[in-house]
């Protein structure tokens, strides 16, 4: 039986502020430069969440894919659309909110929710120019 | 011999219906909602066709990539192209044709007609939102 | 006061055949080729719908965008999304299910629709190589 | 001699609330939604900035695009990128952050700053699906 | 009868250097600066052809988009693609290949190739940042 | 400690002629037919850089993107845009400048220079239809 990965791409727009609260401004001007400005700035993100899996042979699908979309929408893109990564989101509290640590945070919410499905990647951009793939490991 | 990965994109049209005929009429809305339109809907195709080898030292290419268009041209997009996947296809016959299963039956086409070049990824977009992706296992 | 153009960008996907009814097969063929498969294709189309006005001073808004999303939702996308021009859309019967014919046909429904707005301008993406404009003369 | 319309894209990334502070709380809820979220959100923009003018017969150019993306990074960019439209922009205090009312206040620094270059258009994207457009009239 | 805008997408690849031969190295590389490399560089550039004009009750088409792509890949795409713009295109000969002067050339070879279709505007796109419009005034 | 990957998008513009001086001219027209004009062609390059890592804990980053681009920048894409591959390029002398060798050469040049940063994947796209990737082997 053949294993395909399916991905559904979503988008949500948030604000963030990148920043160590244990470093001297200095320090966090030195290490974020811009991203460090405290008044925030944002982004729109564009997350491609991956399933692998085998087709099922009743439906000629890997799964409902306008399931995974509301299981990711429920989870994480209804939790962070429109809101700021530092102040509004509390799967991220105490964490520095670069696009590594947001896409490993929303790996171990996406891992279990879409069981039996089998996570196989995450592709999270910040810019038409940055973008972070997490795997799980 | 460093081995590298070269991708041609190409693109059709197509119209479709997603559905089981083993299923009841509610069962196939259930399951497939608005794809199950029994007077069809369509799309827009995106496919990257991905061959992996040694650069051939004479050319400097993997292979030639306007033969490769070709070959995939003749063996799928041309036999797809302004079609309907479930009345116009012959290798669909008998398959639900979900962006999986048209994945996996190209494969099957262009594995060997690529050779001896080593297909080694088809990503197959349905919409700007959806994409499946087949590496032949 | 300024007056601002504000654009809403909204997508569906459907099946259509371009051909005259009253064209001989040969002239059908000859016509409109590949568009003219009986068994239909299809396509993801991209409408932007631009309504022009003067900025309220109240909101910042020349008109509520989620209202015009949800208005134009109603009025055209939602009534073609998933749907087969030549069979399912009233507002298509007996006319030639082209581009050219599908903009005027929208223009119609949503002028009234966007009212007191100015619907400034329509643009329909049917291939990433094709569009086509309308203003409304 | 030709008059030709030459544009350059630029991008920025930026923080905003949309609210009317003269507005209770359930009214900026009813009229800005999500937008309205106290600890902000954000967006990467791009903007189009046009100039008009006849071809340079010396150069073959309209303006020195160069010269041109210097002096929008210099008035408009560079004061936007990474900033809180709210909290940190001179040129929006007391004005709604919507992108209607941010391509109107660009127009008013651009339009002296472009001189003798005519500026004949600014489009102004905050996300995939939704710009705005101003001609200055 | 309405009137309406279609376009044509076309691209192309090409080679060139901007340079006035009638200026010293110096001010070519003041006023022109990595443009002005005498080896050449190159762009994919992306022209999009429009034609405006009455829908044709018995086709539903402005024009027939077929042709249209055969006359400006005849008549200009043809000439240019993988060419360079300074030393193999004769219609550009004596004149700095920016993308201004490109744009007015092509038009005035397209206006009458497409007649009796009315070539309202093309646009031409050097980088993804870069674009020039031109209108026939 | 979770391992992501990291990617910066940059882009550049250059000319390249493809063909083996030892052919013949009938051989390299037979080879690499329009790609052969003596007179040059080219293209805006896409470059995607990944460098896979543990996220570091201070920073909550892999490595510092803006270090990452500064280097990028000065050891290839300052030294081959708006150049000539086959004449401006020390790295590419006596290589055939298609997709598949320019990458292997980046690679060489920029694996040691990212490091302690992993580099491992560069994908590079010559158009909107051709891209080559490779991960070092």
């Amino acid at each position: 039986m053949p294993s395909v990965t399916v991905t559904r791409r979503m988008r949500f727009n948030a604000a963030h502020r990148v920043f160590n609260p244990a470093f001297s401004d200095a320090e966090n001007d030195a290490t974020f430069g811009k991203c460090n400005n405290p008044n925030w700035h944002g982004h729109n993100y564009t997350l491609d969440v991956s399933v692998e899996g085998p087709i099922d042979k009743r439906t000629g699908y890997v799964l409902d894919l306008a399931k995974l979309r509301d299981t990711v929408e429920r989870e994480v893109v209804g939790v962070v659309d429109h809101r700021n990564f530092n102040l509004d989101v509390a799967f991220m509290k105490g964490v520095i909110p670069t696009s590594e640590n947001i896409i490993v945070a929303f790996w171990k919410i996406l891992q279990p929710a879409v069981s039996p499905g089998r996570l196989s990647k995450l592709v999270l951009w910040e810019t038409e120019n940055n973008y972070v793939e997490y795997s799980g490991h």
